[in-house]
């Protein structure tokens, strides 16, 4: 329990930046005014100030891949059902969503303000749109991220995740979506799940093109299936210029292809400007130490938490960046520092936010650890003690 | 924040035991005296009872494998670094301790003030017996849990961390370590390390059955190296009579051998009584399911936390129940309370723990976490509300 604040500081006292500078932060019109060098609390008067004593500021969390229309919480806890193949999976949480009674949007806002409390400032949440619930999910999110939007800033990706091709109606539904307020248009497996890849990708960058929306496809295809796509997503994007707009989530192949078709593709994705999200799976993790060493920008998300695909998951984001440093081998400080970046800057360009960071004029998009540097706080995941949107106070320990 | 609280309350009121029964747990002289349906915050008279309002209650729980002598909590940040051979790291570390200049007690109460705060009412360290460190490394963890005995159980295991038929004058360490008041011997790669397997296990097993202590051996080699030993092992507890005093720690040979191998080791340490104890390592993970199913008892541990092995660790024994459940594929909610058991009977049971659990007379070493049922206390590792030692509250969120 932190002592008292005020709900619009106009100062951090004695905040220690990432590279070790004990600072005061001068806060003005929800945006960082001043950072000076911190001399001593007696300086610091009054009761529009946080006092940090020393711990680690970082610019908000950024929740790269999430599924907010999906999650349980809110609701009584739903056992896992196991279930065959994808398709029985898909259809199995259909039936689970209907059966919970408790509304998306009320699920939603519960898990996005448990992101809030933890220090999560933005967060790209893909949305189902599939010829069963059609935009009604996506409807139901675009009231939740208006309700919360000076709180935390959510992008929404128009997710077929019953296919694009096998799923009649779904290309005009993401059209809709884009129309109706989906910032991005994703996709799900061309080869694996739709069976044809230029004929998915076809609809995907045509919509993207037509929107100017950015892309976030899901591709779990493994192996060479898996990277010959990842070259193909790769040759569109540079071929339209949307190079930085483009996502692959998960990319499993990359973690499981060797040598020089590793080399091969992630030198496609790095001259394409193609970001590649990872939840750190064990085992099939794509390799973050050569991947950054090619220049393709990876970053961090916790895909489901707590739904029909699996009961892990505390949106956490440092806890992430702890679970992606054990599964990726990150020991040194400079490798968890990497780790650091992919929940913050690193995901934030990814999802193209201007006025992130911890620059002078930045936003005052802030969370206060209590840790004495960036390895501690990705190893530890300690306390958040102050969150802060747009200068204000969301949460506090 | 949870409400004030009495010291030693004689009630706890609308808990939630793990069967889902929300009942009223009657505490006297330390010990669990009865427990009755909840009917109505009404009866709960008085400023001796706490509260619980449906949360979940759990036994304490148990930290099956910690080296609390080597922890750097309680001092700064140690960077990483990297190290060539396993015998270059032990070297490493050596020099690393010396360097840090915070005594052993010092740090070591840190991390097990930091257990109590998170649940854990018991642990099982590993202390280093080495040439240089001689004794004082036990001598130091015998005073940390002598002035700990009032809010957490330490059981110590002499550990040979270099060595012992390579490590001139260790075993003799190592009897006298078991004479000042260790409780266990313990082992480390008899193959691996030593190079001798008869010769390491004559002086474990020799010095166990002249003390009457539990053994603990580390045991990292892999293969059927490791399954051999495991073997080895087994053999050696049915010849002496030591089932259900003997652990091996992390076994990962288990994880990767497969068919016959697996199901013959399995069924040898079953019969024998040995424990296998695992920190749930991506990929080299004993398999717990089938084990389970050969009747093979399996429980956990942290390992290492923040010290010279590794950055990581923060000694929350839920979040090790997740992290063992994402490495192991435990989604059901049976799976999930293999999980939980591992943390808590499972793990109490190897340690020959006495009057454990939620039972009639049982002690009062208890843990209230905000939680519905066990199942979602592994995968949402929530916050812990009340912890009981000894039917006193030492710790509260």
């Amino acid at each position: 329990m932190v002592s008292a604040h005020p709900t619009t500081p106009d100062r951090l006292v004695d905040a220690r930046l990432p590279d070790g500078r004990r600072v005061d932060m001068v806060l003005r019109d929800g945006r960082i005014a001043a950072v000076e060098p911190h001399r001593s609390d007696a300086d610091a008067h009054g009761d529009t100030v946080i006092r940090c004593g020393g711990a680690l500021v970082l610019p908000a969390l950024v929740e790269g891949h999430c599924h907010l229309d999906k999650t349980f919480l809110g609701a009584p806890w739903q056992p896992h059902l196991s279930a065959g193949s994808l398709r029985e999976r898909i259809a199995h949480e259909k039936v689970l969503r209907e059966q919970i009674g408790v509304p998306v949007a009320e699920r939603a806002t519960a898990l996005a303000e448990r992101m809030v409390s933890l220090g999560t400032g933005y967060a790209r949440s893909h949305v189902d749109i599939d010829p069963e619930t059609k935009l009604s999910g996506l409807h139901a999110l675009l009231e939740v991220r208006a309700a919360l939007r000076d709180r935390i800033g959510i992008q929404l990706v128009a997710f077929p995740q019953s296919g694009i091709l096998t799923a009649p109606g779904v290309a005009d539904l993401l059209d809709a979506a884009l129309a109706d307020g989906a910032d991005l248009i994703g996709g799900l497996d061309p080869a694996g799940f739709d069976a044809d890849v230029d004929g998915h990708l076809d609809v995907v960058f045509g919509l993207a093109d037509r929107h100017g929306a950015g892309i976030d496809i899901h591709l779990h295809d493994g192996g060479t299936l898996g990277t010959s796509q990842l070259r193909a997503i790769a040759d569109r994007t540079r071929a339209l210029g949307l190079g930085g707009k483009v996502t692959v989530s998960h990319a499993y192949a990359l973690g499981q292809v060797d040598g020089g078709e590793l080399d091969r593709t992630a030198a496609a994705l790095a001259t394409a400007g193609v970001a590649i999200m990872t939840n750190g799976p064990a085992g099939t993790m794509p390799p973050v130490l050569p991947l950054r060493d090619h220049g393709v920008s990876v970053f961090a998300g916790s895909d489901n938490i707590r739904d029909a695909w699996w009961p892990y998951g505390t949106g956490d984001m440092l806890e992430r960046a702890t679970i992606i440093g054990l599964n990726g081998g990150l020991m040194s400080d400079d490798d968890l520092t990497l780790a650091a970046a992919m929940i913050t800057d690193s995901a934030a360009t990814a999802l193209g936010l201007t006025d992130y960071g911890l620059h002078l004029g930045s936003r005052a998009d802030l969370v206060v650890v209590a840790a004495t540097g960036v390895p501690e706080a990705v190893a530890s995941h300690p306390e958040r003690l102050w969150v802060l949107h747009g200068g204000r106070v969301v949460a506090a320990a």
